[in-house]
């Protein structure tokens, strides 16, 4: 790794304009990175970087993220081949989150149940309770099969 | 607020399928919110909810959001005029973060700089760090005035 990204300006103004990215990690040592198909804009996944997983998709173009369950970097698609290239990177306001927008390749799918997306449910309200129905339950490969060595 | 999350299930099964929605809320008790336009699909910000923001949300139709740095509930364009209205609310297949899509208010503005995204800059890479640089500097109010008396 060799970005080695500044620490955030106090000043609200500096933080908001044009000039090094600054990202402002949480307590965690963590952004939110919000992942969308370059192709047509659809929200694939959320998940969560560290300076060296930001640093590592800004580098070589391919996404990396924080797996907070394991602990460690996680290189998407390494295991399933859906790995996410990166097409565009972009900030928000105070710099606590991260776009990217992506190409997908392998079986052009995101989420660990196969589909493309992870916002595969909708949430409706029934008898006064929330509740969630499945909106696209279509499989682009099957979990058992590709993380079967994992 | 009427609804009540349940307690999200420790078999990951359930927590993937149709059924209770059961919202895994941090330790700081909340859940990340991606919000982008209905008509669209433009990524408008990225905030944070706590289970009262997203009982709200869901009861009213009227995006609220818990404001870390006020502490308190925030109903998102309250002060601008920029109300969010939900058309259609999903969550990801462990449910630590949901997908809003909104109609947008007001000037149709999210971002508090009064441009339509808080998502305006994005990074590039000169002499090996990360730059930011504006693409979208469109503003649809002047933040001095709309927000001249908070």
């Amino acid at each position: 790794m060799t970005i080695e990204f500044q620490a955030a300006p106090s000043d609200k103004t500096a933080l908001e304009e044009r000039g090094p990215f600054t990202p402002r990690f949480d307590e965690a040592g963590l952004v939110t990175a919000v992942v969308t198909d370059a192709s047509d804009g659809q929200l694939l996944m959320v998940a969560h970087m560290n300076a060296e997983a930001l640093a590592l998709t800004i580098e070589t173009g391919i996404a990396h993220y924080y797996s907070r369950s394991r602990a460690k970097i996680w290189k998407k698609g390494e295991t399933s081949g859906n790995l996410q290239t990166v097409t565009e990177l972009l900030t928000d306001c105070d710099q606590d989150a991260v776009w990217l927008k992506v190409s997908v390749g392998g079986h052009a799918a995101s989420c660990h149940t196969g589909r493309r997306s992870c916002f595969y449910r909708a949430v409706s309200l029934l008898d006064g309770q929330a509740h969630l129905e499945v909106v696209d339950d279509e499989r682009h490969f099957d979990p058992t099969q590709v993380y079967s060595g994992s």
